[in-house]
């Protein structure tokens, strides 16, 4: 019997995230801080409210774009907060705003077009393209220039080819978040070379001096920007897949109908809880962001206090991107040594791009105590 | 600014489906037997299950394969009903069945793969099939043979690049049922050209004859099958996403991996309600596929009676693919004529491949009171 698998999957490997959770098990006192995943559980207001909905009926398929009132919430929360008008034809629920990635790129390129990536990158984003048909073309983001993006190494990337580029703003894995200088940047580049942005703006609750602000609402930039946005992160709803996508109606039309064939309709139940989480939103406050915050703000002085190791203020998401070169070690072998002989978990930057080899990643996801004890473990390391 | 939606989207148009619903809001006392959704709600006892696990944490990421304990009682469910063993890294958790359906598409396709479809099929496999990059073959089925499959014609229409067929049993729209000697007819042809099968078994609680056997028990298909399966239709929870891949571990592994990059995990407030969906199975037995059932005859007894309109006897499903050939029209003006001549909608069978003209696609999803309406109303038309 033939190897029935697709040529293109044949030879593929284990992304990093899965290399990195493979021997974990191993470690009962384990500190996980490789995870994306808040350890929060959703507010207990949205589940019940979420169940109320269900027991009421809504256990159905939605419209295919989205439950009505969820993609009114949106709109409502996008005049409000950010003075942003929507029409309802602009706006699509998908099932997770990593799926939403993948319909984005799907609408959009043709076989053998090219995709910027400012890397370090968010790392399904490179197999995502590629699934899409698309070609990758990475931009390295330096430390030195606080991770921001160089308009000249932007340039001399982009040919005759090159369909879109995806902004991560703020950014994972390197906790950066762009001010308006790099917005603008991007702007021009994008009406010179007529690209679209395909900007994921699902940490945007997450921002630590600088205000948020959608890439959309820069003047000209609605109709060649898609934006998406997810529950998982800013409403510590990661497990209820919901995320939305707003872009001008032909896209949206395209990406409806795309996944018709693909999940059809977001779930159901996770819709009506976004909805909640919408509604509920200035009774929860920062409840969970303000903890991320304080986390990560004391996981980075934790961090600069030990020798060989350093990170840049954080700016944004509840990640920091660690610097280890003065280890000598590459940030493979530097997460092996942590997890065999700390017991600590991260991932390694090289996942992130090749641009991300000298970092790991350290998700704060988890207690300020359990911080403290993985940063007591690595600071007695030998490096 | 240029059109970016991707070349082949651009000349698309809208489904069978999308079509059909496109003017049913003019009319407020439609009865709607288009919809391929389930108009009861999932039953309470589940919802409140799954609720009160979303309480006590389950609003995470789950394992990218599915809730262990689902995979459990997914294989619990396959040994005690159809007495087949599975291990653990043989069944995968899908964001729905559709989606199922696209993942298990894509781990074999190479470009240009042709897969074997039986028309009528559902319409989404020959968009999934494309999506995936293969080409579809249709083999026609017809209504003098009982929908069923022809061994002659299948292969006839197997040439070097087939890689699989796609068999729906119950079949949608047919409302046919295989018996096993079209399975054994399946079998041998699939390992005469190495093919891969992949099993639509979402219907399986809707079988009003024969008693329903996985075609993955045929003797030596195991290896070459991938079952479909979901809580959607045989547990009324359409909305909640939730449907099950079983295939060889490396088919399984290479599913995983892409999804890895598209909806990551299934929603985990979901996959809860599919374990108590599975835990309840025995306290909610019939409920609601014997309401079906019971819809369906009356509503073929009924066809019967109109003069120039006939079916089959229902062998499964909640659907009737009704015979209109003798009123002279196509299907589209057939239901073009019911919708706005007496308010009742269904679905054109030519939707569902060439093969399906002649034919109008119902879908019991409503009260025996509206069907019974619905047909007095057909029944005044003249053809």
């Amino acid at each position: 019997m033939k190897n029935y698998i697709a040529k293109r999957f044949q030879a593929s490997q284990d992304s990093v995230m899965a290399s990195a959770a493979a021997d974990k098990n191993a470690y009962p006192d384990l500190i996980d801080l490789s995870i994306g995943d808040t350890d929060f559980t959703t507010d207990e207001r949205i589940i019940r409210a979420a169940m109320e909905d269900a027991l009421a009926g809504h256990t159905h398929y939605t419209s295919p774009q989205g439950d009505p009132e969820l993609i009114d919430e949106v709109r409502h929360y996008y005049k409000t907060v950010h003075q942003i008008e929507l029409d309802r034809s602009q706006v699509f629920i998908s099932a997770s705003s990593c799926f939403g990635m993948e319909l984005a790129l799907m609408s959009i390129l043709d076989p053998g077009d090219e995709v910027v990536l400012f890397a370090p990158y968010f790392f399904p984003y490179k197999e995502q393209t590629e699934l899409a048909g698309g070609t990758v073309v990475e931009v390295p983001c330096l430390e030195e220039e606080g991770f921001g993006i160089s308009a000249q190494r932007l340039r001399a990337a982009i040919s005759p080819r090159t369909k879109a580029m995806i902004v991560n703003n703020p950014c994972n894995p390197t906790g950066a978040a762009y001010d308006m200088q790099t917005y603008q940047t991007l702007a021009q580049v994008a009406e010179e070379f007529d690209l679209v942005v395909i900007v994921d703006e699902i940490y945007t609750d997450y921002m630590f001096g600088k205000p948020f602000q959608p890439f959309r609402s820069m003047p000209g930039m609605a109709q060649r920007t898609i934006t998406l946005n997810s529950f998982s992160k800013n409403y510590i709803m990661t497990g209820w897949r919901v995320g939305t996508i707003i872009a001008e109606t032909p896209v949206i039309d395209t990406i409806k109908r795309i996944n018709e064939n693909m999940v059809y309709s977001a779930p159901s139940v996770s819709q009506r809880a976004a909805i909640h989480a919408l509604r509920l939103r200035g009774q929860i406050g920062d409840k969970y962001t303000g903890a991320y915050r304080q986390r990560v703000f004391y996981a980075a002085q934790r961090i600069n206090a030990i020798p060989k190791l350093s990170v840049r203020p954080p700016e944004g998401t509840f990640y920091l991107f660690m610097n280890i070169k003065e280890t000598g070690l590459d940030s493979i072998a530097f997460c092996d040594k942590c997890l065999r002989e700390a017991h600590v978990a991260m991932v390694p930057g090289v996942g992130f791009g090749a641009a991300g080899e000298g970092y790991v990643r350290i998700a704060c996801t988890t207690s300020e105590e359990k911080l403290g004890e993985a940063f007591d473990r690595i600071a007695r390391l030998q490096f």
